[in-house]
């Protein structure tokens, strides 16, 4: 190849990279900012199952103190035997979750044609691992002006991870979130290898917030609380945790998912490790910040 | 979950399991047919660059003894700033080196919105390693009538390969060939490390047919040749290679692409090895077979 | 296998897990007891170089703070051209070390020779990742009454790592403590992958206590404050960390030794964090703890 | 560092590449010689068990048309609770099976004690996955004129495996055949992935013969055949397998060993793969050459 020595590296990623906003990024998700001084917490069930559901969950995280509402309408599912969640008729529902309890909204979008239906609807939309590199799906949110949560592949390196979003910055959308997730390695005593390194080193190479999934790293409720600490001393900026009313009859994921005692706990144990580390925990939001215009 | 004793599963496959069809399933994909006791070839370049390159590149495996001819149009790339592949004007350019040398074409498809563009001018479609469980993808791909070739994820589990497999047939589209192209380990001798375990485990567990690419898999055109025909040893149905007329030019790994002669050297290795294992090439298929009707 | 109902499974573990000693282990090094409430931190050089470098480390660490001093004298090295260590002749260096800064001392043991000239002399005998699983090495330890730190070996499961512990407390030995330096994955930004969930689960399951190796995990410096407090947070019991009075020359893995100022920032921030998880910093052996007889 | 630019870098191998030696190195055992034209197999039990097991398995393997008999004296067992090997008393039986079939012996040595007792018995160490990188046994190796086996460790990189065998042909020793034998991955539907790119890579780049086990690699026997052959395809210079008169009773591994009526039709199989790729299989020592001096 004979490019000159001005041009950069087609292979490197730019935008996402710390020198091209010193200050960092901070990303505003319905009536909270994620990637400042005060950590974010967002917390559901793995999926939107039933109004009952959601409205126990909503109201058990909403208490014990969360910011977001995460709930999965669309569920990429391993086998197509498996629950493939409520769709679009989940929406309703978490619509009145987030007005009940002052909740921003964390969907999943899995294609560009469900982006349409969720885009006015959510405060922020994810990427699930799987689509970390579905560059239409990236491609179709880089145009969108709402805030990303980037999923780390579950195989995908820290150079790949930062070029996806670079994906998403190139194409104009700049309030992109990362958030590590676990990634495949050969142990299987947990469900994924939480990387708290890789958390680490994006906050130190990019500007981008990062929140860390410590439900689906481990996949295992016993390990999701010291490993929702140890994400907070590591730096993160935020946590997506999974919390069931009652993880033994989740259609998804239960074994990952915390009670809301044990959710309850986690939120009462954070404030002291973010204050070790210079930060705190986001203040709740009001309920006037409910009232909320797209 | 209460499942009762009758009901199968819902975490494993069914469809592509042997049992479900003993004998073993042929795909058609162009003139030729890929399962059965004949190898098949599927080789070009990584991507349709130029009509120069495409109509060099067509010219050498046809004479060399290709069966189909490969060239990506929609390139997945890891950074958005390489090359993203010439799109929908490509088309025209693969179905001239179709007609000129009696090539099936197979093409990756990265989206459903591409899928109705590459549909009626491809023999077989394509799903990356990227997308195999891209469920969006998939469900569109299980309701179309043309053979699919479903590539391993980089690092998806045997078991997902199949679970991707299945929701292709679950969907209607028995039509499937499985392709492995390495997956992602510590190893960083070879680009990726080619797993010939999974394809004599695929053959002997799913009526599928199994193809390799030893191009991806190694990412070193040193190592194709000798990993064909270890592939060819082990039981695979084809071959899926890069060949590039120069391949130091290539817009899209060139380090992995074999060169025109190497090509030839390896078709003629082939038949040896095909043979010591009960196999043959597939015969090329006459100028005759050209004549197409979609 | 005829085993009856009554014999324990022989591919699990029995005396390590945490049901064989409810209470947990705690176990004595030099002045420290590491497993209790108090966090113990155990620093100093990857290889004892020069008696200048290793009187210079062991000074800046015990003034940090530390309660151990580490420091190799035979390196298994992957080159056989590479610094293999001082061997015998550091031993003096480390007891020199010890006598003036009240410091612990371990050190790697790679084979039974080396056992009869380093028991003496040192508090704790350190197994390699890449010993974990080197039985004859196991077999020996477990007879000596000297405590060891068991690290996990690079690609050793979380069940590995606890067999390879329960040889030790089979031959008799339960003076040990396991000890995380990650693992190898695909991911290359970092040197290994520090698992700390295994951490967690470690704790969980077994009653032994766990220290992380947060230099080796990450092979970066940048990354060694961070991880560490990750682990406090996590639950672990102690660090074993690097550190060089100027890593720019250091023989053997430079680029993830602190600085002593490093060093010193993180004993800094370190009790804040073990303060918010119900922990504290282990009190620094008084001038008298340093009367020690063997 | 400030190592001039004549010094090589202390970082990479030397003696084993393939310019040190350019018609590669052929390696003498017993009265086969690997490395040449002629492909050689290795078969036997994982562990000798008793007189009537081994006896019965080297009559298999050499009627069959194996060359060397394999047979673990001293097993590296994961867990202390495993049949840990027959030890020392085993020698005796190995050496009966020698006499009788006309087999040479490979057997593993686990430490520098054992070797005094195995080197004057077999005619092959071998040097397991687990001790790879055990420096002070590959030593200890590198003094003694005997061949060794040096199999790949479980999560090796390429670069290591060959510093592993540096140090043998550092220490003087320049009898090396590698032994590639499966890489721990996340994959686990095999008990290992096999690598074969690996085995081209290093016959590619080193001088050194290279065999292939295909039953750890893959522990499962009905995998062992076609990765066999794929070895053979691949360029690998010979085969270690596990075969047991009856696996059901195996104390070791027994899913992955063959039965001896599968053997014989590896056997059957193996010399047209091998034919076709321009090797063919090693003549059967005649009982003459079973009267051997050391």
């Amino acid at each position: 190849m004979n490019r000159s020595s001005q041009e950069p590296d087609p292979a490197l990623p730019r935008r996402v990279l710390r020198p091209a906003r010193p200050a960092g990024t901070r990303v505003t998700v319905g009536a909270v900012e994620v990637g400042g001084a005060a950590f974010v917490v967002a917390a559901g069930p793995c999926a939107v199952e039933t109004p009952a559901q959601l409205s126990e969950a909503a109201a058990a995280v909403a208490s014990a103190g969360a910011h977001l509402l995460r709930g999965g309408l669309f569920k990429p599912r391993t086998s197509p035997y498996a629950f493939q969640g409520l769709g679009e008729p989940g929406v309703a529902l978490l619509e009145r979750a987030r007005s009940r309890h002052s909740l921003g909204l964390v969907a999943e979008v899995l294609d560009t044609e469900q982006l349409a239906s969720l885009i006015d609807h959510v405060d922020m939309l994810q990427v699930g691992a799987r689509n970390m590199q579905n560059f239409t799906l990236l491609k179709a949110l880089g145009k969108v002006r709402r805030p990303v949560l980037l999923k780390r592949g579950l195989a995908a390196t820290f150079s790949e991870w930062l070029l996806a979003a670079e994906y998403l910055l190139d194409g104009g959308n700049e309030q992109v979130i990362l958030c590590e997730r676990g990634i495949r390695t050969f142990e299987s005593a947990t469900r994924n290898t939480l990387d708290l390194a890789s958390v680490a080193l994006a906050k130190a190479r990019t500007h981008l917030p990062v929140m860390v999934d410590p439900s689906h790293a481990t996949g295992n409720r016993e390990l999701v609380i010291p490993m929702a600490l140890a994400a907070a001393a590591a730096g993160a900026d935020g946590l997506l945790v999974e919390v069931h009313p009652r993880p033994e009859e989740a259609l998804c994921d239960g074994a990952q998912a915390l009670t809301p005692d044990m959710f309850e706990d986690l939120m009462r144990r954070l404030p002291a490790v973010l204050h070790a580390v210079g930060r705190s925990l986001h203040a709740r939001p009001v309920p006037a910040a409910n009232v909320r215009v797209l």
